[in-house]
Order: structure tokens, then C-alpha cells, then sequence
């Protein structure tokens, strides 16, 4: 009964079902949350949450107010193919941390993944599941889990040293030149021999 | 002489030096801070901070309660040549994150770093000065402060998402394939083409 209690266009309807999100994924993980027992404790129609959020991914983007959609830009990146994908993943990269809003919000996102074994826990069924997964999935290598792995592994530090801890000259770096560095790594970690 | 017997105010005045140096440290940043200024903030002679925590470097090591004493292990990591630095980097580095003391200490200089712009200037300063200029110096190359700057983002990442994300398969990879994939970066990083 309480379901029909609240009308579409209710921005407290809104609030409630990205509260409801952050509850659920902090509690339950990416994976095994699902958009009918976030609409249950939100006390709304699982309908209604597909309806303001789209997918799952989607809400969760939402919820945890990320920088980008994966599901999204995952493809986007691997759709010429592999060659250059490298390149092309390292000026994605720079070109999100550069901004101060996502910046900020990566961040946070980090922060909480240091701190609370929840905030770890979640980050790392998300990643695996809709970026490192969508990576491995076109790679199509038996080791390309690994492979995703060890491309999260230089992006994460290269985001660290050179926008928050900001080491120098790394920091100052012309991002070209850190392209042309980094680039080769994250090519080889992708389709060269490990 | 007096060493041999703890005296009542010893371990009192030890304290007090880490806790003046913590607070000078974090004040000044490393290159700045000086041992006779820390010795003022804790109100006892400067040859007294000698006598218990030897360098600057070593107080620093103490007061941080750091893993280890990048002044000891940067010059053993480099000793033997470059042939063979970036293997025995990541070796090292995994040995040290793989225990749990360390890995909690490091773990909570990251979130530091992360939380607030102090800690981010703290461990900047520290690290560019006592092991990014080593390893530079080693090099001896024009571009070797950034060739240093990105073999730290490739360890910090790797630290991140093996020990504290614990991506897996990742997490739960040999450590010999983790050395396999990740020395020829820190090798090319080092004294490859960037």
C-alpha cells in the first residue's frame, strides 16, 4: 500500500531511492544488491526506480556520484580495437582527473576505500564487475582478468602521485609526456607478454 | 654510559621529541624542518634528539612510525646495479606490503595523504627527497626525477588495489607473476625509451 503512497515527479522520491542505493550497495555489495530490494527499502515501486535511474549501473553511478559511467565509456574506448587502446585509456584517464569536480569525487571514492573495509569492499565489486569485466571481456585472454587488474593498478597511482599528492615534476608533467610514458605500460599490460 | 638503565623521564622525554617532531614536521614539511627547531618544541638540547633517533631521516622514520628507512633501503636496492632494479624494487616492495604492520602503517599514510592537504604535503616532500632523489641520483640521467616519479605511481597503485582494494585476481596472484608483469615497468620506467 505504501508503494502507491508516492508519486512520480517527488524529488523526495528521488532522494529517498538514492538513499535507499547507498544503503543497499554499502550493505550488500554492487553485485548482490538488486533494484527490487533497493525499491522495497525506498518503499517505492521497483518500476519507478528503473524509471528515474535506468539500470542498476546506472543508480549506482548516481548514487555514488561518480564521474563517469562505465557502461558507457568502457565501450566507447575499446570500440576502435586494440590498437592504441593503451593511449586511449591513459587520455581518458588524465582527462577525468584533470577536472577539479570528478577529481574531488574520485578522491573521496579512494578515500573511503582506504578507510572503511565497506567502502573497499564495494569499490571493488563495482570495478570488477562493470570496468575491469567490460576489459576483460574484449581482451578474450584466459589471463585478461589479471591483465585488467594490472592496468587498474597503474591508473590508480598515476591518479594519485600526479593530481593528489601531486609529486613532482610528475604533476607538472605536459600530459603528453606522460601519455608517451605511461601509454606503453598499459598496452602491454592489455595484449603483451607478462 | 647511562645507557645501560632507563632513568624516570627517559621514555617521557623520547615522546616528547616524537610528538615535537610530528607537529614540526607536519608544520614545515620535511626539507624545512630542522632538528634544532623540534628540539626547541620539545625543550631539550638538539644533541639529545641525536643521541636517541640519529638524522633527521631516522627521526622522521620514528615520529611517521615508517616501514622501513628509505635512507638504509634505497642505497641496498640500488647497490647492485641497474641491471635487475626494477625486479628487485618490486620484490621489495611486495615484501613489505605482504605484512600486515607495515601494510596497516602505509596504509594509513595513504589515507593521510588522501584526507588532508598536510599529510598530502608531508609524504610529498618526504618521498621526493629521500627516495625519488635517491633513486634520481642513481639514475644521473636529465630526466631521471620523472623517470623516479613514475615508478612510484606504478607501486602505490599496485600497493592500492593487490593489499588494500584486493582486486582479485590480483589479490591472490603468485607473487613471482605479479614480479613478471609488473618488473619490466619499473624497468622501462627506470631506463627505457618514455
Amino acid at each position: 500500500m505504501a508503494r502507491t503512497g508516492r508519486r512520480p515527479g517527488d524529488s523526495g522520491t528521488r532522494e529517498a531511492i538514492l538513499d535507499a542505493a547507498r544503503e543497499t550497495f554499502a550493505d550488500k555489495g554492487f553485485a548482490a544488491a538488486s533494484v527490487r530490494a533497493i525499491a522495497t527499502r525506498a518503499e517505492v515501486d521497483a518500476a519507478l526506480v528503473h524509471h528515474y535511474f535506468g539500470t542498476k549501473t546506472d543508480l549506482f553511478v548516481a548514487a555514488m556520484e561518480l564521474p563517469f559511467d562505465p557502461a558507457a565509456v568502457v565501450p566507447a574506448l575499446l570500440e576502435p580495437g586494440i590498437d592504441g587502446l593503451g593511449e586511449r585509456i591513459v587520455r581518458f584517464f588524465l582527462g577525468v582527473w584533470a577536472q577539479p569536480v570528478p577529481r574531488a569525487r574520485i578522491q573521496a571514492i579512494l578515500r573511503s576505500a582506504l578507510t572503511e573495509e565497506t567502502g573497499a569492499a564495494l569499490l571493488r565489486d563495482f570495478v570488477t564487475t562493470e570496468v575491469l569485466g567490460r576489459v576483460a571481456a574484449a581482451l578474450g585472454t584466459p589471463d585478461a582478468e589479471l591483465r585488467a587488474t594490472l592496468v587498474g593498478t597503474q591508473l590508480v597511482g598515476l591518479g594519485v602521485l600526479r593530481y593528489i599528492v601531486r609529486v613532482e615534476p610528475l604533476a607538472s608533467a605536459d600530459a603528453d609526456a606522460v601519455v608517451a610514458a605511461v601509454a606503453p605500460t598499459i598496452q602491454r599490460y592489455l595484449t603483451g607478454e607478462l
